[in-house]
């Protein structure tokens, strides 16, 4: 089924303790529309782009099945930039850099190209501009996935509760689920989240998994244990694109699927951290891929006997 | 299959943002006792207590099917007394106290009745306390599992790492094994431990689960999403006394059977974090642990279908 995918496309440059990337292709929709492009054939991608951003990336994109119609490029502008520095345990980062430019007043046009979609992902944003995407279109989704962060429960939480309500999945970090809940039981957390709008949950804990939440189930899915993280930028986004990308691919939103859509998106973003950048989606093949699952089946094999 | 356990019987006091113990029975051979016990019929213990002990402790153990041959009472003189208190995320705390009382000249002695043991559990402890016991056996032991923590990597890294080469399985935490190998990396600082004596490594990451590793398998258990976590004290003893008793109990220590003995552990510690102290363990009965058991294999049941 059709996805549409809202979010940034833009530069990132990013300095860990291992190393630098220098100015690279990122932002939450080139990661989840490359992490996506692996399940689904049919996507559309909504952003914008200055005329600083490489075409050759925006063509990689549409040989891989995602619709650019949306994706607005606004001369004599520059592209959205983040610079980050990340520290020793790789789970923490400092914002260096950043540079809106084109972001600032980005009003996102569905095209008419992609009305109809089943599916609707919209990436981290200022919820006012998620909220305005979903306004535009002529038909209920079936899935709409919202993806957020602390920054937007800092500056404005009453416009990200107000789009909270209007979506279907929830995917924000352990810290980002505490804040908005109040709560510092995960379960607990969960519990008052999903009366907030969202009928699951999912909750990225990074080098510890994710959760995934209903009102009555819940599935943990590990994170693999990596012999290098080089770079976990973009990692969550990556995670977001094979999650809604599976659903899309497969039109099942039945929680059995959502468990197996979580997997996928934990797979993919495994390989998200081993390259600066977008690099490692690019080059993946469908063998690497399968490989890695197996490798998340092993990991958490095992059967019980009960006592005797 | 016979089980010795050496280690602490002795007094705690825990504060936590939820409430105070005062002061109750706690110690890692008490834990490690009541979590085995679960499992194994036939467990000695090794340790030392004063005559402010309640007797009734020791009773119980003894009900449970604990030797107590090994536990000596020193007249005259006070029980190990340790208080702590936990921060608001209950993943670390402060040592307010520690009496070492009985505990400062601490010599075990392995009771004539306990040798032969198939299984060992060197419960946390000083480092050569520890390899006193190993001295002591007659024969020598399927199994030996150490369990440590950075206090004696800070103190007597060189006795500590001595007493690893003898053992087959060591339980540490992650920031424990990134202290031991000077591997950030979890997977190479399993790699790296694997080559300082033990065949097998436990990594317990508390609410994030735990990591079990030999030469060329890795397997991971997470810890069941908790409403409540009452008091953490006391968690990583009772999934080491599981995992043990488990082993001991069917006589195989094979990584598949490891893989449920960790399941086991950690499904003891959720128990153990209910309440305070040992209360919880001595009220459990097997069909709550059966159906926590259940609990975790829903938690991590997935299948997969690969791409179509």
């Amino acid at each position: 089924m059709s996805l549409i995918i809202v979010g940034t496309v833009a530069f990132d440059a990013i300095q860990t303790p291992f190393g630098s990337s220098g100015k690279v292709v990122g932002g939450a929709a080139s990661y989840i529309g490359l992490s996506a492009s692996q399940f689904v054939k049919e996507q559309h991608i909504i952003s914008v782009i200055g005329d600083d951003f490489p075409q050759s990336f925006v063509e990689e994109l549409e040989s891989r099945g995602v619709q650019t119609k949306g994706l607005e490029r606004k001369a004599g502008e520059k592209s959205f930039f983040w610079e980050g520095k990340y520290h020793m345990d790789m789970n923490s980062r400092d914002t260096l850099t950043t540079e809106l430019n084109v972001l600032a007043d980005f009003k996102p046009v569905v095209p008419q190209e992609a009305q109809g979609a089943a599916f609707v992902m919209l990436g981290n944003l200022d919820p006012t501009v998620q909220a305005s995407v979903l306004d535009q279109l002529d038909q209920k989704p079936k899935l709409v996935v919202l993806d957020t962060m602390n920054f937007w429960m800092d500056i404005a939480l009453e416009p990200l509760k107000k789009v909270i309500e209007r979506v279907n999945v929830l995917t924000i970090n352990d810290e980002e689920a505490r804040q908005l809940s109040g709560e510092h039981s995960l379960v607990k957390a969960a519990n008052k989240i999903l009366t907030m709008g969202p009928s699951t949950l999912v909750i990225k804990k990074g080098e510890h998994g994710a959760l995934l939440f209903n009102e009555d189930e819940v599935f943990f899915a590990p994170a693999l244990p990596l012999e290098e993280v080089l770079d976990p930028t973009g990692a969550g986004d990556t995670f977001a694109g094979g999650f809604i990308g599976y659903l899309a691919h497969t039109g099942d939103t039945s929680f059995t699927n959502m468990k197996r859509a979580v997997v996928l998106g934990s797979a993919m973003a495994s390989f998200a951290c081993e390259k600066f950048g977008t690099d490692r989606l690019m080059d993946l093949t469908q063998e690497e891929l399968d490989a890695r699952i197996q490798r998340f089946v092993d990991l958490v094999d095992f059967d019980i006997l009960l006592k005797d």
